[in-house]
Order: C-alpha cells, then sequence, then structure tokens
C-alpha cells in the first residue's frame, strides 16, 4: 500500500491511517523480509502510542492446526512496527494438519533473543509428537522463559505446559485437551481466552481470532483494534450454535469426546514424560 | 490420526465420529500429498450421504490474504473424502499480505480439469495486481466457469467479477470493495455472504468461516457441520463490536475509507479493463 500511503498522506489524511495502513498490508512483510531487523514503517508525526518495536515469534511444527497460527498472525501483524518471525526446527516447508505448506523465516537457533510475544498453534497428532520431540520442548521453554507474552492457542497451551511454562498459572486449552493442564500444574479456568499475568491461552482453533484482536487493543488501544477488527471485516455470524461443549448437540459432542479419548491418552502420558523432562533443563 | 481411528474403529465407534476424524486430520493431508488423487478415506461403513468426492481448489497469488484461505480451508478440509489443490501460477512460494510464505501444490495448468469448489482469497495491492495479471484471470474464469460452487472471500469476488463471473448473480464483497461489484454486472446484496445459484461470495476476510461452515452442512448434513464447528471451538466472541461499517465507531471508518480511496479506485479501473479483456476470451 505504500503508493496509496504516499497519496493519502499528501491529501493530509491522519497519521493514525497511515498506521492502520502500514499495519494491516506492509509491516509483516517487511519484517518477514528482513527478520532479523525492525520494520521500516516508523511512520514521521505518528503518535508514539500508536509505534511499535515488538518482536513477535510464531512456532510451527509438523501437522500443526493453520488456523490456531493464521488467526493471531492477522491481527498481530496489523500491529504497526512490529517484526514477525515464523519458526520452526529447520527451515523445511512445514505441513499443517489440513495439509497446508508453510515455509518458515527462521530455526530455532535464529529466533530473536529478545522476544515480546510467543505464540504457539495446537494441533492433534503433530501437537503430540512436537511434545515428544525435547529440541521442539526445550525451544519453546527457553523462548516462552524470557517472552514479554507468553500465548498459546488450542492445545498449544498443552505444549506450553509440557515445558514448564504454566506451573501455577490459571490457563485454558481445546475443550477436549483442557482437563489436562491440572498435569502442568497449571489451573483450568473459563473464558475464550486466559490472561495470567503474561501468560495468555486461547481456546480451540478460532479463539486465537479473539486473543489476537484483543491483545491489538492491550499493546496499542481500542480506537486502534477496532480499526483492525473493521479491516478483517470480524461480525462472525455462525450458522449454527455448536462451538462450546455446553451448547454443542450432545450426539456431535459424545462423538468427539470418544473419538479423541485415545488423543488425550496419549497426551497425558507424553506430557507428563515431557513436564518432568523439562523441569530438569 | 490414523491410529486412533482404528483404536476406535474397535471400540465400535460409530461410522461418523471416523468421518469427522479423518475429515478433520487425515483426508486433506493425503490430498495434498496426492494431489491429483482422490482421498484413500472412504471409511467401510460410513453412511454414503456422509462420504464425498469434491475437488477442492484454493487459487493463491503474491500478496493475497492468508486468512482469506485458510478459514474456509479449516472447513472445508473437514469434509471427508475431498481431495484439495492449492494452486498458483507457478511453483514457487507466494507471499501473503502479511508475509507468510504458502507452497502451491499445483500450477494452473495442472489444476483438477473437473472442479466441486473454487474459492478464491482477497487481498489489497496482491488482488489488485492478481486483477492486472492476464494468466491469473483467464485460470478464474476457465476454473469458475466449469466449478460446481465458485467461491470467494473479501476482495476475492472482485477478481471473480474481472474474470466475468458475476455477470447478472447477486454477490457480496469486503465492504470497502462491494460498490465495485456493479462494474461487472454483479447485484451487490447484504449478508455475511451471498448465495445466488452456484455463485457464494463472503465479505471481507472473517466471513470466510462462515461460508465454509455453511458449505459443510450444505455438502453433508447440520450435524456433521455442527461437529466441525465444536472441533474449531466455533464460539466466537470478539472484543469489540466494530466489524461492520453500519457498527463501526465512525472516526475508524471514515480513516479507512479515506485511506482506500486510492486503492478503491485503481480497483474500480484495473476491473473495468479486466472485465473487457476476460468477456473476449
Amino acid at each position: 500500500m505504500n503508493d496509496i500511503d504516499r497519496r493519502e498522506f499528501g491529501a493530509g489524511l491522519s497519521a493514525f491511517a497511515a498506521l492502520i495502513a502500514a499495519g494491516a498490508f506492509s509491516a509483516s512483510t517487511t519484517a518477514q523480509e528482513r527478520p532479523l531487523h525492525a520494520s521500516s514503517h516508523d511512520m514521521p508525526g505518528a503518535p508514539a502510542s500508536w509505534r511499535g518495536r515488538e518482536k513477535i515469534v510464531f512456532l510451527i511444527y509438523p501437522g500443526f492446526t493453520a488456523l490456531d497460527m493464521v488467526g493471531p498472525h492477522y491481527m498481530l501483524t496489523n500491529l504497526m512496527g512490529t517484526t514477525t518471525q515464523v519458526v520452526a526446527k529447520t527451515m523445511e516447508p512445514v505441513r499443517s494438519d489440513t495439509g497446508l505448506m508453510f515455509s518458515p523465516s527462521a530455526r530455532f537457533e535464529d529466533a530473536f533473543t529478545e522476544i515480546d510475544i510467543l505464540c504457539v498453534p495446537g494441533g492433534a497428532d503433530g501437537t503430540l509428537a512436537a511434545m515428544r520431540d525435547e529440541a521442539t520442548v526445550a525451544f519453546i521453554r527457553k523462548a516462552g522463559g524470557k517472552a514479554r507474552f507468553v500465548t498459546s492457542v488450542c492445545t498449544g497451551s498443552i505444549l506450553l505446559g509440557a515445558a514448564g511454562l504454566l506451573d501455577g498459572y490459571k490457563a485454558t486449552s481445546h475443550w477436549i485437551t483442557k482437563p489436562l493442564l491440572p498435569i502442568f500444574g497449571a489451573v483450568p479456568a473459563d473464558g475464550r481466552f486466559v490472561r495470567d499475568r503474561n501468560r495468555i491461552t486461547a481456546e480451540g482453533v478460532t479463539a486465537g481470532l479473539d486473543f489476537g484482536l484483543s491483545l491489538v487493543a492491550e499493546l496499542r488501544d481500542r480506537t486502534y483494534a477496532e480499526a483492525v477488527q473493521l479491516l478483517a471485516q470480524y461480525a462472525p455470524e455462525p450458522p449454527f450454535d455448536a462451538g462450546e461443549p455446553e451448547r454443542a448437540p450432545k450426539a456431535a459432542m459424545n462423538m468427539l469426546e470418544q473419538m479423541f479419548a485415545g488423543f488425550v491418552r496419549d497426551m497425558m502420558q507424553a506430557g507428563r514424560e515431557a513436564y518432568v523432562k523439562s523441569r530438569k533443563l
């Protein structure tokens, strides 16, 4: 949108609109092009409160759920001035659980040393495998130990827990894995997403949109977040009311519970083992 | 989830749960691994009405908005038995407008010859560039001309219009570009997404989730879609009520309108030119 930025600047558009424009369409791209440099979208005349320097790290791993990551990524990359990394174990393309192929922008060892926001997406078998992978859990523990905000979507909170990052924190997860949180010393709490000090854990998959937009408001202000919401036309109209266990038809609920019973057992065992290991790191 | 599928089959789990499991975590991955083959997740004993053979094509192009595509991709890849392609002009990784890098699974010339669902995501400058790219518009026109469902999210409907696919159809778009629809002979209509015969156009960005889940219900049934919604924990709680122009604070609305005035002018001109060209194809 740079040409438009200029044109609108010439027309005397407010600095705020320029910030949104930069945040919405340029900042994060620039960030990905030069992931180890700060964004160049530092608009002259922009209110200091709308100008940021956040370094954001999204973890991806084979079998992660793309929507867990892309939802908050959309919202947070609207933060003008941020620099974003998509970090994986290697630079090889990473396949999501629905078969999308993502190219990472950095490896674990090249991730920012100072992280403002670490975001860990969830998944099913892929998250189980990630929890069994010592290098992945060690990265989460190291990056999360120093990040300003340690966040997750869906079963990503189980990875945070396995890395020992939820000890004594209120947290949530996908409803299927929420009962596992006490294994990691976490206290299951209600809410679309749960904030306890600098830990923010969101419910399943689509909750990343609500968590991401809320964090935009906290890191800038409400007006900024409302403009981002309007840009995303985020006025959801789910065709049915089955998004939460309390409201879903019992048949579907029971079937998913049965279907994932084996998965939950595997996650519990792998979680316990990873948790014990990570506390020795 | 295959091992879990087997375990749960052994436990006598209903075929429906197996379908969801397959659709949710395996079918589309298999599809991407073998994009030119039908999915192998044809569960014995599954009700025929829950078993599909849909071939789904998502178009991606430089600067597309990832969330426009990933939202419906999540919902539609939960359709058991489907085969999905992520199609681009070349096999090079494609950068989204927020800097995410996606690897296509097929080029234009390798896209399915019989397409059940074509889904075209939107964007800003990237969508403008795509509309100016004759090969991209020609692909949309050719693929959309024979697809069972021709769908779009956000400004993707402007690409459909430019390709001559919305002539005489009711349609919608991102609120910023919705006024451009008459250029293409389309009739702007209200709704989170608009269905007219086999054309389904969704509003901005996040509307792809609502459109995608609704199409799941149409292609299977309501119970199936409710299970997918529960799996996505799609019970949105936007922190603010600024997602639609009618409800957004006037300040943010005016600023976005001004910010995109130049973009809308460019889209209008490029759209007219592409529309004239595509009608001669």
